[in-house]
């Protein structure tokens, strides 16, 4: 059954495309979850139009799909856990349209985000999500999981900021839905049923996106408060008030620590940090920054200061992520969102759930959305501290749902965070996710075993 | 049988709460399309808990339901152009909760938006979908819609500014979708599904919506041009800069002389016009309202006024549509969107139908969103002037397409647009669109006739 599938899609594809060698399928098999699965071969698509043949070949050979990127994903989303083709886009990398007038790009889906970005930039033009990743992440990826970042505050994530999309579904069938244009009411959005489907409904073969025009400004303040209910209060000050901050960027104070180490930067007094940027006309921004500053000024504020070192602030807290992996052997990143008036309380329970489980908790994000990565420390070769993380990790999602809060904000689900989907979806929601999938893909050959609930 | 139905159905709500009479079912039987259909009854819904009882009854006896909120769908989108119960949700009109400190706001589907935004004001928020009709059009219908408004284009359709969702869909199921939270990658979109669905989907019981802070203040600038052509690179000047305006209008010269009546101005340059609104806090509009001004300074620019007078002709610009009622006793708006870099060219084509069909075309509308509303007027008496006026709308939405357009920005598809789908949407996507339909609605109960191609 195998050997026929390798053989009739090497005779589609032709050489050099599909790779069969144990190092090259080991390569392809896992994700930044540092999840793995050996795929039963490795294909590159290179035309949109070929896509059809390779999923009904697949199909005919029940054989799954997992479709890649450039794998950044942190859930396993990118992982071949059930084996069969890993689908990799990345030599599908064509940028195929600027349109400076419409303010719109249309790219393959193999485009770096980085690259979209410097070709819209040529035009003074960007696209909104900015994940940390983005100098190595694709497009389809960043659709794959309705990717953000910190600017998301402002400008919304990956489905709000896409137009249109051809795709090709779990039958062979191509479509395409959206239209060039920035506004609609016709009909059911698919658009925004394909962003954050993760592969399990159909393979993106090109997207048309909604550029931005690049603001000529951007500047920053930095604000240091004595707990985290501080500078949540802040957080809902500067909400309300109507300068909209590009970004809201929380440092807890375990998350500051580090940072400062990061950065170089001499011990100061502890304290949950706010960084929070603006953008705008080079005229406009110093009002900006003031109006924002006064919104932070309240009680618990121990330090305000304007943009100078935030900068090196910055670069540390991109930095966060990748060190956490040695400031331990491990850890458990949990990408997830609360309503904002929900923040002081789950702080106070990220503080208890260290305590009972003897972990560090760390916790950095977007919290003008709400979004906080809580990453849980530990050391991967103590059996004990593993365990005791699964265990933390799990009682961290019961407590951001009992909280009301979302599973993830930008991340997605992939196969991480299945376990929790039963508790957070609604059971008829999930449902009718399970017959939406059905007529996108009744024989569930597009990345099975992720996203959907058991 | 439908004795039966309805004899179940008083039985099930009780007294009052389900019309018979002619006259009532007469009055419920078209909405502001002008289209009418006789429905077999009319029921008014009290509770979210009573809609599946509600639903099943009607799917049991194979009875069409008709959701209405105000029924100011311009599309007839609320008409039961299959007879059937119309459920009116005007009753169901309790505004459930403001949460000023997540900015969010949670509704039963029969609130107004208007009602919705003098309780969001009274925190200083606004909810951003502002359609003309929105002292008398229901949230529920502007969600069935997408609605959008003038200042769709800084703040997004009725879509974008949608968290959560509770519904009822075909079969009875009730669901809830969505999070009290502003950011989500966790999955299938139901949401912004069922957002723009036209209830053909599901029943919305409940809706949980995106607010944002009211901007203290509010100003505008008002630009005439010599021909389209000037105003349409003024549009595209603006939007390339970085003051993102609350609203850009425009009135082609057919439009401009209208309003200018309606305002009681005097007869001024006949040209086309554009309306800038800009909104901000005190010390920043003035500066953004500069920039603003600089970026619509071009070849072609007649006059450029600020502020002053835009009040009056604002009002008059609102009064366009029903206006319209009066110059003419016949008119079909088609709510088109088109590229912006296609408008010049689209302007043109306009020109030519008008000469053509000899029927007055006005067009007016969001046009930094590329959304015109497009009025082609006639005698309904006349019954050449009535055919010719059809075939020019016809020969108008072939263009709309030719040129990459949409058939719709905020108003929806309804009973009048889908003759135009077919063109419209690639063959898969109205399979896959049927294909979501019956995983909703496997009986086609709700909403029949509306949205879907044949």
């Amino acid at each position: 059954m195998n050997e026929a599938f390798l053989k009739a899609l090497e005779a589609l594809l032709g050489p050099g495309r599909v790779l069969t060698d144990l190092p090259d399928r080991i390569a392809y098999g896992s994700d930044n979850s540092r999840r793995f699965g050996l795929p039963l071969a490795v294909a590159f698509a290179e035309q949109a139009e070929e896509l059809p043949e390779i999923v009904q070949l697949a199909r005919r050979h029940r054989i799954p799909i997992t479709p890649r990127g450039r794998a950044t994903a942190t859930t396993g989303a990118a992982v071949p856990s059930e084996g069969g083709l890993v689908l990799s886009f990345e030599r599908m990398n064509g940028l195929l349209e600027i349109d400076p007038t419409d303010r719109i790009a249309r790219v393959a889906p193999g485009v770096l985000n980085a690259d979209l970005q410097a070709a819209a930039a040529a035009h003074g033009l960007f696209w909104p999500p900015d994940p940390t990743s983005a100098g190595y992440a694709t497009i389809g990826g960043n659709l794959a999981c309705n990717a953000g970042g910190p600017r998301t505050l402002k400008y919304g994530q990956a489905r709000l900021n896409t137009l249109a999309l051809t795709a090709v579904d779990g039958c062979g069938r191509s479509f395409r839905t959206g239209a060039h244009v920035r506004k609609r009411a016709a009909g059911y959005d698919l658009v925004g049923l394909l962003v954050g489907s993760e592969g399990t409904l159909a393979l993106i073969s090109e997207a048309t996106l909604a550029l931005r025009p690049l603001p000529p400004a951007r500047g920053a303040v930095r604000a240091l408060y004595g707990d985290a209910s501080a500078a949540v209060a802040a957080v809902v000050r500067v909400l309300r008030q109507p300068v909209t901050p590009t970004a809201i960027e929380y440092l807890d104070p375990q998350a500051l620590a580090l940072a400062r180490r990061l950065g170089g930067a001499e011990t100061g007094p502890p304290g949950a940090l706010l960084l929070v940027e603006a953008d705008g006309d080079e005229e406009e921004l110093p009002r900006a920054l003031a109006r924002l500053s006064q919104a932070l000024t309240g009680e618990g504020l121990l330090e305000l200061q304007a943009e100078a070192d935030c900068g090196r602030l910055w670069e540390a807290r991109r930095k966060l992520s990748p060190a956490l992996r040695q400031a331990a052997s491990g850890k458990i990143n949990e990408d997830v969102v609360l309503p904002i008036g929900r923040l002081v309380g789950f702080a106070h329970r990220l503080e208890a759930l260290s305590a009972e489980w003897r972990l560090p908790i760390l916790s950095f994000g977007h919290i003008g959305d709400g979004n906080l990565h809580v990453n849980i420390l530990f050391e991967a070769e103590d059996r004990d501290e593993r365990m005791r993380a699964e265990s933390c990790a799990e009682a961290l999602m019961q407590q951001v749902l009992a909280l009301g809060g979302a599973l993830s904000g930008e991340h997605g689900i992939g196969l991480s965070k299945r376990p929790f989907l039963a508790a957070a979806l609604d059971p008829m929601t999930a449902t009718l996710w399970r017959e939406l999938k059905r007529v996108f893909d009744p024989d569930g050959i597009l990345n099975p075993g992720k996203l959907l609930p058991d």
